[in-house]
């Protein structure tokens, strides 16, 4: 396993960041009463204490890096995480990976139903461009819309909306690594880009400066699923919270089952490695967004 | 029945309304090929070559009313429109509504699969934020960012999906006409109310206007689905395309039970009078939104 450098601070980092999000989500998810009040429930379990917040992290680190207001990058980190959120109650649903357990504790249509979860989530994708397209506190209405629109293209049918349907109708197909590489790119990456992005914008990055952090965000999301497939092949179900092997199941294609254990091992440090590079312009600056790209690979859940 | 005064032109007018908004739709829907084309097609099925385009035609003509851009103003109506489309293709899954037909064909789900229909309709409301939020043709990004937001609070937890929430847990319960009022108010009204909304903002209409407006929008809204109910209760399959008597084999409360058919006609009466009579302040200019006022009780579908 690779070794973080300066793995306390990187931690400590990361967890400031999930403390933050959450206060930000709390803040932005009013707690609900009467009859409509169970959707608001539902968007809340699903949303809030749970997740390692690498996204919101993400949105965050990379404001740091350019200057931003950080009560902006929180924003956009929030509005990262609803999305995120709601992606993983639909695709928890019986009609697609069917899974009854999400981070340890009941899926979202498990502990409430399945009208409800399908609405919860809905409604968390509503809010989060609600919530970039407020006022406050992004002040200036040309950079909401920006990132209103930079959310909708990485969460639709072109990103992550068109990778899940690309893996529900690849089931039981051969898919080769080229395809494979698509589908995780739009159904995991574009939504980790977009964080990156988000941050980059708000604290005005210059054009090459945009491009180096985009090179950096799609080798970290390509480690980051490289690395979760060959947790769901190896690690075990206390620490992912998910049942191991559940891929292998249904017979998938991943990275494990494309290029063998220890080969995947190999392409996930190629691909750190290519992210970390891709740091370079920004020195020690980026130590933090360096320590990501090694976490990605060195997780254990 | 009341008579539509210059039945002919409003009937023309929604026609070309309802082939502008098409065209805009089918341009702003990608065609699918490969794995992911499933979910363009059923995004194209779902929102394509259906429906009355009531929404669209309000945006346009409201538009109008105050000399907004009419490729503006049809830009936001594609995106209530596939908001619409969206919150159909929800409501009709095994897991809500249970609906096999919609609009006198196979429903998504049925004319695809459950997931693919939840993925379907998770895409067309992300694509309705980002078509709004698209630099072309709604130039003023604050004019952008409005709209989003308008959609979004219309759309989500506070508005149309906090009504179907409603909707889901009152059945089998005894709704007062004030709850009923509130659900409706939220599970179609609020798109209706933004549709308006939306072509006054795009014609910079005045706080005084953008009132009145609003008025008109929200007795339409009502009247409109007095006689939905109407038609639900005494229409037949047929011209409605869908299984008349569906609420009252739920014992769902609704405008029928709560007030009689009587009683229910006399309502929409109402609530058509006190559209129209919201539009006083624009003179002739409004009789195509007054005629929307009086279609929406008289029609038979």
């Amino acid at each position: 396993m690779p070794v973080l450098s300066g793995r306390g601070s990187f931690e400590t980092a990361l967890r400031a960041a999930a403390e933050a999000v959450e206060a930000e989500l709390a803040h932005c998810l009013p707690e609900g009463s009467g009859r409509i009040g169970r959707v608001f429930d539902a968007m809340r379990y699903a949303a809030l204490g749970g997740g390692k917040r690498l996204r919101a992290f993400l949105a965050i680190e990379t404001g740091r890096l350019f200057g931003a207001d950080p009560a902006m990058a929180l924003r956009a980190a929030a509005a990262v995480e609803m999305v995120h959120a709601y992606s993983l109650v639909h695709d928890d649903l019986p009609a697609m990976d069917d899974a009854a357990m999400r981070r340890g504790r009941p899926s979202c249509h498990a502990a409430f139903d399945e009208a409800t979860a399908i609405l919860a989530g809905d409604a968390l994708l509503t809010l989060a461009f609600q919530v970039l397209a407020a006022p406050e506190p992004i002040v200036d209405p040309a950079l909401r819309t920006a990132l209103v629109l930079g959310l909708a293209r990485a969460a639709g049918a072109e990103g992550m909306v068109g990778g899940q349907m690309i893996d529900l109708s690849a089931e039981g197909a051969d898919l080769s690594l080229e395809e494979l590489t698509d589908l995780q790119a739009r159904k995991t990456g574009a939504l980790i880009r977009f964080a990156c992005e988000a941050g980059a914008m708000l604290g005005h990055a210059g054009r090459a400066e945009a491009r180096a952090v985009a090179a950096f965000a799609e080798a970290l999301g390509r480690a980051f699923q490289v690395a979760d497939d060959l947790l769901d092949a190896t690690g075990d179900a206390a620490r992912t919270g998910k049942d191991a092997g559940l891929d292998s199941d249904r017979e998938k294609v991943t990275f494990v089952t494309r290029l063998g254990v220890d080969g995947a091992r190999r392409e996930a440090q190629r691909l750190a490695d290519r992210a970390i590079a891709a740091l370079e312009p920004f020195g020690a600056r980026a130590d933090l967004l360096r320590d990501t790209a090694r976490f990605a690979i060195a997780r254990d859940h």
